[in-house]
């Protein structure tokens, strides 16, 4: 579909992107400085967690049951915060543990385990290369998708390869002629509930043709981020199918790698991180933490689980978050439908939950939007940090994350990059004519 | 020399033996369950870090300097906690990362770099074996020593070597010698103060040496854990160099990997854990880390810098632990002296400092002692596990940890451990003559 810019006769063309310098110059001269690039809670939504600091003091029991939380031991996490996990992740309590504050480590280091020392049997990914005349191990990364993850295989050494989401999930067509036919590839990264960015929800479907797909690789893995598992903004919800029951009914259980944290529900980065993955994987994760590893921050877990005891109490804090972070996705809604609703210039997504709204330009306008949205004072996630190695082939997709500033410091934003896609896209419509 | 037992008359030496049976028997009735395996405090002492759960409540303000510890950011730790690091280790703040609850896991994964992906321009340790017609890279491992520290290189694939601890640090005319002439050995691991389990602290020659010494590797590592640095159990302290001071003059400032960590100091395993290396090996240990890592739990940080905010303020409140640890230590020298003193069965350190006795007893002796303990209801850390992959040669080695006990129970465990070693003194002498 063309852009009104390019349906535009060129002398209109000419005045239109007249007209929309001198808003740009008018917009330079306020000296902004809004910040839309990470996923960050803002600092008032963030002190809805703060009556959890008082819930361990100097006279509070510090056992959950019979575990001291005060002292060394109980590697795999107190029982009451292993059975929360458990709830988070849709798994057994024994197939979980809950470690420090981070999931992204978690994912970093049994991503490092299937690399230095494999599992379950199969070699390590790092042999595979020169087993197979220098062929490279690979990663199926769906995209628009999260930078961070794709940080982590690329660190390893894996090539990763984009596949593209549909309203329903990765592409699952695409996902099973490639897994089917290549044993290079190892796995496949997964935001599988309001994804980070585009804010869908994985369908059943999709998730019942991961888990019963054939893969040429035996030791295929899912690494099922569940970072947003909770993260609704309306009382009707995304509902995501249990991916352990699928996979334990189609006997690929040992496949799914779940991980969830309270980031972004108590305290982002001082939260507590959970893994649940088959009785397999868990002990030989297990294992190999355990050389550096005597035992996670217990008094962490514990003032968690008294806080928040079950996954009801989760989704209760969970609502106060929301009467923060669903005046903000409105406000996306409206400012990007008012100011680009008609223009044919951009598509964005519309999700109920999570932290992000995934926004398309027209081809070749991302890096010049974001740069000048920069010079203008609105600082955006890199365009391209949403494909591996920063490259976005079309060059279209940009990340917003609406959650930090305040309501009116959003759509003060907003209206920054709504002008900024207008005058690249008008400039583009200029540039095809020259 | 010779023991008691191997001095006496084969008729005194059977009549000793059947009055120690009979001992043995009379302990074994009484069924006890006595812990002197691991290096825990007692509960009691783990209380004298309460009042730190108060620190941050709901109202508090939850800034360090212009940093939010409640949000996302700030990698390499808040400025306050990296300043104390610092002087922990005695090398610059901006030399320091404060990460998670465990050094262990720092000691683990920065060795994990050095293994998979090299640092200052030298080859990855996992390179090595391939270029040098399968020689094995190698560690050094002062014995005894600390099992979890061997147990992090052997997971990684690295040969442990050991070399003998003396009065003022590992040998080192033995690993000068080594190391100048072999590019395999990699590294050493070094409990330097109050050493686990000898509780010697390294001379200044011993740390000066270690620095200056050649090295045919350009990558050789000193993993200097420096878990006791404050560990002190009377006013007159182990002093011990600082070794960034003469790695700096000594020009091999990247040389030197130190750790610590507050588990001993506040709560184990919920502590805050540092790490102190040149700007080179720090630039490329965090450039790392930031792959998996976001930021550390800054609120445990904010906890800890508001309760101890200076190195001062650490050294008053060890003071407190060493109430606790002082008679049990005394329990330990003035049991053993009373038991084995004039027996010439074995010899025991005097630590000053730390959490351990390292004690040796005839040769072939410490597996069967650790078993009749165990028998009789008294656990020890396994014999051997101060070596290299458990395997003491001369079987004579156990470490005791006398912490966790009761001053009452301790003595207990002790005169169990004085009656086993007794006893099989005795039947090894015996059987000499069988």
């Amino acid at each position: 579909m063309q852009t009104i810019y390019q349906k535009m006769e060129t002398t209109e063309l000419d005045a239109a992107i007249e007209a929309l310098k001198a808003e740009v110059a008018e917009v330079k001269a306020k000296g902004l400085a809004l910040d839309m690039a990470r996923g960050k809670p803002s600092p008032s939504q963030v002190d809805i967690s703060r009556p959890m600091l008082d819930i361990l003091n100097a006279d509070a029991d510090l056992h959950d049951g019979n575990v001291d939380c005060s002292n060394y031991g109980c590697f795999e996490g107190i029982p009451s915060a292993r059975k929360l996990a458990g709830e988070f992740l849709g798994c057994p309590a024994e197939q979980t543990l809950v470690l420090g504050s981070s999931s992204l480590l978690i994912e970093h280091d049994i991503a490092g385990m299937f690399w230095r020392c494999g599992s379950c049997g199969s070699e390590p990914w790092e042999a595979y290369e020169a087993a197979h005349d220098g062929k490279k191990v690979k990663f199926l990364c769906p995209v628009p998708g999260y930078d961070r993850h794709f940080g982590i295989t690329a660190d390893l050494g894996i090539e990763n390869v984009p596949v593209a989401m549909t309203d329903n999930g990765p592409d699952m067509d695409e996902i099973e002629r490639l897994v089917a036919a290549d044993d290079s590839i190892k796995g496949i990264w997964c935001v599988p509930k309001y994804s980070n960015p585009t804010g869908i929800t994985f369908s059943e479907d999709t998730v019942r043709r991961l888990v019963e797909m054939p893969t040429a690789a035996p030791d295929f893995r899912i690494f099922w981020d569940n970072a947003y598992c909770v993260h609704d903004l309306y009382d009707e919800t995304d509902e995501l199918a249990n991916i352990f029951d699928l996979a334990r009914a189609a006997g690929t259980e040992d496949r799914v790698v779940a991980f969830a944290s309270t980031s972004k529900i108590t305290f982002p980065g001082a939260g507590i991180g959970f893994i649940g993955a088959s009785p397999a994987v868990i002990a030989e994760f297990s294992k190999r933490l355990k050389a550096g590893l005597i035992s996670a921050d217990k008094l962490n877990q514990l003032r968690h689980v008294r806080f928040l005891p079950t996954i009801e109490a989760v989704k209760e804090h969970m609502k106060k978050h929301a009467e923060f972070l669903r005046p903000r996705f409105e406000a996306v809604e409206r400012k990007l439908t008012e100011g680009l609703g008609d223009t044919d210039c951009a598509t964005w997504t519309h999700p109920r939950g999570g932290y992000f709204v995934s926004f398309d330009g027209p081809e070749g306008s991302a890096q010049k939007v974001a740069a000048l949205c920069a010079d203008l004072g609105v600082k955006l996630t890199p365009a391209g940090a949403t494909w591996p190695y920063g490259k976005d082939p079309r060059d279209t997709n940009i990340r917003i994350a609406p959650s930090y500033p305040t309501v009116e410091d959003l759509e003060a934003a907003l209206d920054v990059l709504v002008l900024a896609v207008k005058l690249v896209a008008a400039e583009l419509a200029r540039a095809e004519r020259a």
